[in-house]
């Protein structure tokens, strides 16, 4: 095995992971299906209850006219700035520089869509007002990102949420919100999803992030844009003749974990706290403003895989299965407080940080 | 209810049905995993044996290098032609005028991809090899599906197949198999499904026709082939987290059904006969070829809709849920056989087509 490897194989063996909501196993599954009848019917290529009723809960929670199921939010995404851009009559779209879109999809968006993208603010920044006002003015859609996964889960204040939109109105620029951790930002925002959404012409939610379904995402909009996504749906080739172990898994988890953003807020903060006690650890940002952060270590990353694997084995407590390189001197890793944390025992997690920080200072 | 719901809903209340694997339902979902462990693990963005094994056995099954699970074969084969075009730098791909990419995929293979099309032959006939010599040159793959669906399931002969591949490969035209059902095809052309893939330079299987899984599909072809197709799957939002609940339930089904191919087809030419007998009601084809076949009635939709209901309701036999209108003197519907059919006791289903006959002949 190669240092990454050990890493990994030491997380993969540890009695408690401080992130997440424990293993993606063939249980997750299960569970949610446990008190599902065995007659219950199959939704058949985006039609029946399974799929409609699961829909419509989630228009009326997000506070939009019409919702639909998709497999993916990429696909959702990329639909929706689609059907933007074509309203427009132009193929320009702005979003953040390490926008899920611009970084993770294999230019899906332009090698499919034809669609330009505009990149607003620097990639270490959040997007200001100013960013988008001083865009190119044939821009049909903004694509704000909440949080900014990329930065460690950053986010603008409510108020340049608002100036944004107030301002995408008055020029005629959709405003699409990837609010695929959009839950997770209610506890910092002190609003409801609701009042967030509607700042937005479409939303995008994730149903495998905060909420820990399986996989699949719903894209919320009026019913004009709604009955166009379902269009791009099926050429995508995501109108499937059966959904349903996806949504009524979603359901089930959206059920047991929409309430539970402000643990996970208060647990990331806690143990943010932790890591920034350690010599030579920061995370980004300093508090987290929503159940997730990075971690930076001042270490080359190889150096870091092996103390990480070290305290892992050491402590059976699990900080982090891989850590990405940032120059030759530092390296870091992605948080995202769920379920998991609140079953590991305290003095267990106090005896690892203690281990991480002698191994810190002691290199 | 009108008429049409009339007629569903006398199918959805019969005690048999002839056609099909019995109702779409969760029960399909959980009896396929009623002996798979908690803990086995999901497959991640198109990682883990949870996928991969899969996708090499059914590589090994089709007789190919390596093969790609994907959510759907609407993805699928927009993909494969993708490749094909770009490969011969000609955005041209020929198909049969009744192909599911033409007719039921709203496009997605002009509008997200920019391929132009070839329509071989009339609507009514399977391709020939006469139709291939006679396409424009810069075709830079042809669509073969088999058995050809629209028409009730038709099959060119073994012998066309192989005249139709070696003409493509020497004239350097890929060959793409639309497979959907193509192990339903097996028990008439007594041939293996590696001897018929053999010909072709791309293959696609559905999970969810003869096999009877809930969705998705299998893409088939040489390293490279995949390689890309895997690129093209995360561009269209395929590369979905967790795929392993379409996965275990296509290969437990798979394994149930894969041998069970030529009962289907025995059912369908002894169901084919028994509609053939009754006045004004004629098969297409005549003697089904595969597992599957079309029933025309000569008689209006809605007054073909209300005698079928009449018939079900009376025998407890399903016969069809649907009937779509041909002209106005004349509608059908599709009959596919699968493992509902050995369940009907044989005595109920001559009372069925007695009282067809019946109500054929006094109309």
């Amino acid at each position: 095995m190669n240092t990454m490897e050990v890493l990994k194989d030491s997380f993969d063996n540890t009695d408690y992971q401080l992130a997440g909501h424990g293993p993606r196993n063939v249980k997750v599954l299960k569970q949610a299906f446990q008190e599902i009848d065995d007659e219950v019917k199959s939704d058949i290529y985006g039609t029946g209850a399974a799929i409609n009723d699961f829909e419509d809960k989630m228009a009326s929670f997000l506070g939009k006219e019409k919702a639909v199921f998709f497999p993916s939010g990429t696909m959702a995404q990329q639909i929706a700035l689609r059907i933007w851009t074509d309203v427009k009559g132009s193929p320009k779209v702005a979003y953040h520089p390490l926008s899920h879109l611009e970084i993770h999809e294999e230019d899906g968006l332009k090698k499919l869509h034809g669609i330009e993208t505009v990149l607003l603010t620097d990639k270490d920044s959040v997007i200001q007002l100013e960013d988008v006002k001083s865009m190119p003015a044939d821009v049909a859609c903004v694509l704000l990102e909440l949080p900014q996964r990329e930065i460690g889960g950053q986010l603008p204040d409510f108020e340049t949420l608002t100036a944004i939109s107030q301002y995408c109105r008055k020029k005629d620029i959709r405003l699409h919100l990837d609010g695929a951790r959009i839950l997770e930002t209610l506890p910092y925002y002190q609003k409801s999803v609701g009042e967030i959404c509607s700042l937005f012409d479409s939303v995008y939610i994730s149903m495998y992030k905060g909420i820990g379904g399986i996989a699949g995402a719903v894209l919320a909009g009026d019913d004009d844009f709604i009955k166009n996504s379902k269009v791009w749906k099926k050429r995508h080739g995501g109108d499937l003749i059966s959904l349903y172990p996806y949504i009524f898994t979603a359901d089930y988890y959206f059920e047991l974990r929409k309430d539970k953003m402000a643990d996970y807020y208060e647990a990331a903060k806690e143990l943010a706290a932790k890591y920034n006690s350690c010599t030579g650890i920061a995370t980004l940002p300093e508090i987290p403003v929503s159940n997730m952060f990075h971690v930076h270590i001042d270490r080359p990353r190889e150096q870091a895989a092996e103390m990480l694997a070290g305290v892992q084995r050491e402590s059976g407590i699990g900080l982090s299965g891989y850590v990405r390189e940032i120059d030759q001197g530092n390296c870091y890793f992605e948080v995202s407080l769920g379920d998991a944390y609140s079953d590991v025992p305290k003095e267990k997690i106090d005896t690892a940080f203690h281990l991480l920080d002698e191994k810190m200072k002691g290199e």
